[in-house]
């Protein structure tokens, strides 16, 4: 029996951590080399992203067709995405749905070694296992904004 | 059977490894977001706070108090905490008591995105699983500082 | 029954993550602290490290020597190594050696606290386990750099 974790409504085992954290590994490999096919192989058919500016790209279509769009801004560097602080759930309705939300920060190394960081974003992604693997159905991108600190009291 | 590990002398299983990520992946959301109620209920009633410059807050009061008077400094920044390198291990006496180490860097991105960089620190946590959840019961703040290089021999 | 993943061929455990993390976790501690004594012993004896610079060494001794010589580059700076997308995956013929890849970010925080980074590397590891006990056994350190974009289709 695996131990009783329970800090979360439905706490992922070790196993699934492990799992989720594989994904994203494979997931963050892809898109750091440009690899936009195997980056959009990564989603499901009807897999949709709504960027921190707004913008919702559904489908891998739509997906290669945005970041084809963007890669010009990775000319001459070379782009890591850095995560932490992953809290996995999966669906109480299906074993195989996990919603998951993580810290993402994005290094953008020159070919002089400079390194220079986009803003800190925090990202909620649904993930859904078919056949056994991982896929996202849907992420949502958040740009960390300042909050207003609470009023004295 | 979990698969024996041995790298510590009371290495933890995957579940808890997952366990902990998970606490503290809520604990920083909470003190990112400002939400320092929050963030103090993440400790245990008698929780301690040692900070990297040696101030010492003893119970929630204290620290929500401390807490409340440095607000001011993350007006206009989002602050973001990364850990990394946890060294998890049970107390041999209580399976329900943690010590936990960790690295932690701390981002601080403003309005227009620029990031800037907090020193990094080290820090000693003793957690303690109370009906099932995790709580902080102690934590101890280390700046890193410079080594002496040893002499060559 | 561990849950079945299947992201990687020969996914491992959720235990067998945080046995791979703990080590890593010691391993930079002691890398961090100029403890090159220490940092060797977590290689076999004939561990071998090949340099982002294509500079190798083999065995610890030379990896002794070489550390030694890079020693002053540390003086007056706080170095810590921060890892993230960690692949694991055991060697289909001797479950005790594993194959681990990760990306690797390098703070250098000075004595006022400024940071600054190296750049960021993808490092390929092969770890053995000898009684119950991780140890590197190679390291190949690859400097991270641009990627030249897909042409438009």
């Amino acid at each position: 029996m695996p131990q009783p974790v329970g800090t979360l409504r439905h706490q992922v085992t070790g196993d699934v951590y492990a799992e989720v954290q594989t994904f994203y590994a494979q997931q963050m490999r892809r898109v750091d080399a440009l690899d936009i096919e195997g980056f959009a192989d990564t989603f499901t058919e009807d897999g949709e992203v709504v960027h921190a500016g707004g913008q919702r790209q559904r489908g891998r279509a739509e997906m290669l067709a945005g970041m084809r769009a963007s890669l010009p801004r990775y000319r001459d560097i070379a782009v890591r995405h850095w995560f932490d602080h992953l809290l996995i759930e999966s669906d109480p309705a299906d074993e195989d749905v996990l919603h998951v939300s993580y810290y993402t920060l994005v290094t953008q190394t020159d070919r002089e070694g400079q390194v220079t960081f986009q803003p800190t974003f925090t990202v909620d992604d649904v993930l859904v296992r078919v056949d056994g693997r991982l896929l996202t159905r849907s992420r949502v991108i958040h740009r960390d904004a300042p909050v207003e600190p609470p009023a004295a009291s």
